[in-house]
């Protein structure tokens, strides 16, 4: 357990960016504290008695879409909603032994004690000859603390702070990706009760799974297709175009650039991509990671502007590992989308969308990036 | 307007199954009565003044997944969940001029006022040179009243009454898939607030899509490439399998076998299929149908045992029109699943869900098939 300053970005030397410290909880789950450059941090014990972690669930194939679904059965016992006082996210008081030894931190992250994905093993592949395959659910789930205090949101952040969890996110993403069994990384947040959320505070998660998610593969086909007919990325033919038209654009700076999707399925839903594309948060600079704090707060912002309440999806959309098709097509975005279509209706994925995958949004593209426009 | 006996399903002479009497709104819209065999119904006119009907919205294709979205903008207006004596599903009083201007009815489709697909022409199929293609959104969207009381649901149905209403689902795909514009019909219902149903009374809906839903492609795709490695066809496997292990078997008669699927997305989800694959509803015989009703009325009443309140989707997966890829594979079935998973907690398809199509499911389904086993 000691701290380590990391530079996981770019080639040459480099300034380190933040410092990790590795620690492990009562029942040998991995945290890591990130801190500010330069930080020494002696990360305390784990004073709790844990039962031993639960076997991984499983990874079953669904041989009439092609798709992995992961069973896993003892989520079912998570807490829902504790309050401030016995929140596990917190920071340890006497009185509230939590998730994360220290008396204080500025960004946390730790495996889930009750993962979907927990085993380490062989990557579920199709096999030929069985039609309903299993393998263990292999993988990893994260928890990321954003912030040690309990009643903020990730929008209330400084960018400062905004700055360390992209570190930790890139840190963790090269990490897991590094593993033989982890076929790609995905770092997303959820916001409000109204799309799930189980713990009020402010944290996201971060999934390493044992196979391209569907959309993953899906979209990655398509980019490898694309690339035949016409030559070129399809990400950066996209961009360009969002880019020209600018009538559904929400927000750019130097490196980055906000829109809404022209074919967007959520009733307000905001892409944001790198001027430059690269495969994954590891391969973002210095300059890059600044801007990318400042952009994402600001889209944030505009999001929380829309409602009173505005529950959310942000997911990080990055490469699978290299070697998997389209790997060299991959495209770094975010999408980020809200289940909330207006002040009092939600947008239920029902009958055409969860039975047909086909999507009907109420809210017209360029008018939802009018409004997220006029909102700063 | 005058009713006539209705005979779509198998060859041959066979006696009719139900009696259909169309008939129109005052906006020109159509409404179909469907009653018993040898029925004379004159339906009354539709005494409202209504608004011209609005344009429809867009069918717009996002070329990173391949997929078309409905862009929908009149939506916004629904009214949610009116009072039953304003419930625009009822039959007609003298005080509530409703969307079906008879007094009383036993099953009655219209088309939607506010739908999500209303045009007529050209299929929308993917352009070569334009990367963000728009058409009109082709199709139509039907709304199927099952009962004309306001306070019962399609469980409380009589035997006799899904039996018409099976009659109804497959006159209307046989008339929509007679339209040169529609490629594919997809009857469904939503049931409960909890997934967003906007209206009590006992209704589903019918959309007429101008292309393969994306669900579809991607199973017919899967099921071609299935016929080409194994020789046979991919439903007919996967039904024999899980009618010989047995294990996620809910519940079976002569002609249908239930069972809760192996990779199931959906705390509790039961697919349904025929013994005898077919494409398509139109293509169900007599027999078919009538154990069809009996069957469909067991598990939707084991669905609702499950909670005090078990909302859910019905959706009925049918062949897209002849000649389409995978057609000749494919097979008539029915998917149901509810997003409650305990009695105090929904499934929200968040972030790995509605992010990456990545499911991740909280009960495993031999334990699902059990417990609706248990549920008669």
């Amino acid at each position: 357990m000691r701290s380590c300053d990391i530079v996981s970005y770019g080639t040459g030397v480099q300034p380190a960016i933040a410092t990790r410290t590795d620690a492990h909880l009562a029942d040998g789950r991995d945290l890591f504290y990130y801190d500010p450059p330069g930080t020494q941090r002696v990360p305390p014990p784990d004073r709790r008695e844990l039962p031993p972690q639960l076997d991984p669930g499983q990874a079953r194939f669904d041989p009439r879409t092609g798709e992995w679904v992961i069973v896993a059965t003892h989520r079912q016992t998570r807490l829902l909603l504790p309050a401030a006082d016995s929140c596990p996210l917190c920071p340890s008081t006497p009185d509230n032994l939590t998730e994360v030894p220290a008396s204080e931190y500025a960004v946390a992250v730790f495996a889930n004690r009750f993962p979907a994905l927990a085993g380490v093993g062989a990557t579920p592949i199709e096999p030929d000859g069985t039609l309903l395959p299993v393998v263990p659910a292999v993988g990893r789930c994260e928890v990321i603390c954003f912030d040690p205090r309990h009643d903020v949101r990730f929008v209330d952040l400084s960018v400062d702070q905004v700055r360390l969890v992209v570190d930790a996110w890139a840190d963790r993403t090269a990490a897991l990706s590094s593993r033989p069994d982890v076929v790609q990384v995905y770092c997303f947040e959820n916001l409000g009760e109204e799309i799930g959320v189980t713990q009020r505070h402010p944290h996201g998660q971060i999934y390493a799974y044992p196979t391209v998610a569907p959309r993953t593969a899906r979209m990655l086909r398509r980019a490898v297709d694309y690339r035949r007919a016409h030559g070129t990325n399809l990400f950066d033919d996209l961009v360009a175009i969002e880019v020209a038209a600018g009538e559904r654009v929400v927000a750019a700076n130097e490196a980055w650039v906000a829109f809404v999707p022209f074919a967007a399925k959520w009733p307000f839903e905001v892409h944001l991509y790198p001027r430059v594309r690269v495969p994954d948060l590891p391969s973002l600079g210095r300059a890059e990671r600044e801007s990318l704090s400042q952009i994402y707060i600001d889209v944030l912002r505009r999001f929380g502007g829309l409602f009173d309440s505005t529950p959310y999806v942000a997911a990080w959309h990055q490469a699978p590992r290299p070697g998997t098709e389209g790997f060299e097509e991959s495209a770094l975005h975010l999408e980020l989308f809200t289940n909330r279509r207006s002040p009092t209706a939600l947008k239920y994925p029902a009958g055409t969308e969860a039975g047909m995958d086909m999507f009907s949004n109420d809210v017209v593209p360029e008018e939802a990036a009018q409004r997220l426009r006029g909102l700063s």
